[in-house]
């Protein structure tokens, strides 16, 4: 895999997590695959396959999203035309794991699979420097 | 992908849960691949990275490996050189989700990541046919 696609790959994962973030309809939409081959586990759901029912999934969700994070991302390259980002989501000050699984559709990195799920341990996080604690004067 | 891939990655991901369900540690290693661009998530633990530390995490829970079963898998083909098998694990009654994907190095599919991760619901699953239950005479 080209640094090219790796460095795609991660923009189309930040893409996603700002997305959520933001509570951007459009902009979740755009960034999943097209093709009906796709597949959605939110945390403790069971599998949610399809793009119109994943989409009305995150319809629900991106109503009033929660201030989620990604944080260290791994990515797995899976030949020229896919590739999987692990990694971690703060929300609220809890953690999840999550696998986004992308796939080059048209020249594009498009989203086919998310899995979050739930930790069992609380982990030492690297934090990007704006979350670290702040000086109160 | 060709139809002979996806049968392929099936029987990958069928070979997989076959040396889980053994307690063979040397199957669950020649399925592993042999590169270290590799990720497993355990149910509520943090992410492990790299072969070494992968296979040391299967060498314990082998030692006394759960009645597990895949059921239900789901294919996502990534290109021709990756896919994803998204599939119910059962084990003891209970139930996990999980994500496996495979890339192919030299003409084989490996295993390069495993998520699995806890339902909050359970779910009604066709589990295979000598899995029904038998009438008691």
């Amino acid at each position: 895999m080209t640094e090219r696609s790796i460095a795609e790959v991660l923009f189309a994962n930040e893409a996603f997590y700002a997305a959520f973030a933001a509570g951007s309809f459009e902009d979740m939409a755009a960034i999943w695959s097209d093709s009906d081959t796709v597949c959605c586990l939110h945390p403790g759901q069971p599998p949610i396959h399809g793009r119109d029912a994943i989409l009305e999934s995150w319809r629900d969700i991106l109503r009033d999203p929660p201030p989620i994070r990604c944080v260290e991302p791994v990515l797995l390259p899976l030949g020229e035309e896919g590739a999987a980002v692990i990694c971690w989501e703060v929300i609220d000050g809890g953690q999840l794991i999550a696998t986004n699984l992308f796939r080059r559709e048209q020249g594009m990195w498009q989203i086919v699979h998310h899995q979050a799920g739930p930790l069992s341990v609380q982990v030492s996080l690297s934090l990007p420097e704006e979350d670290a604690p702040h000086a109160v004067n």
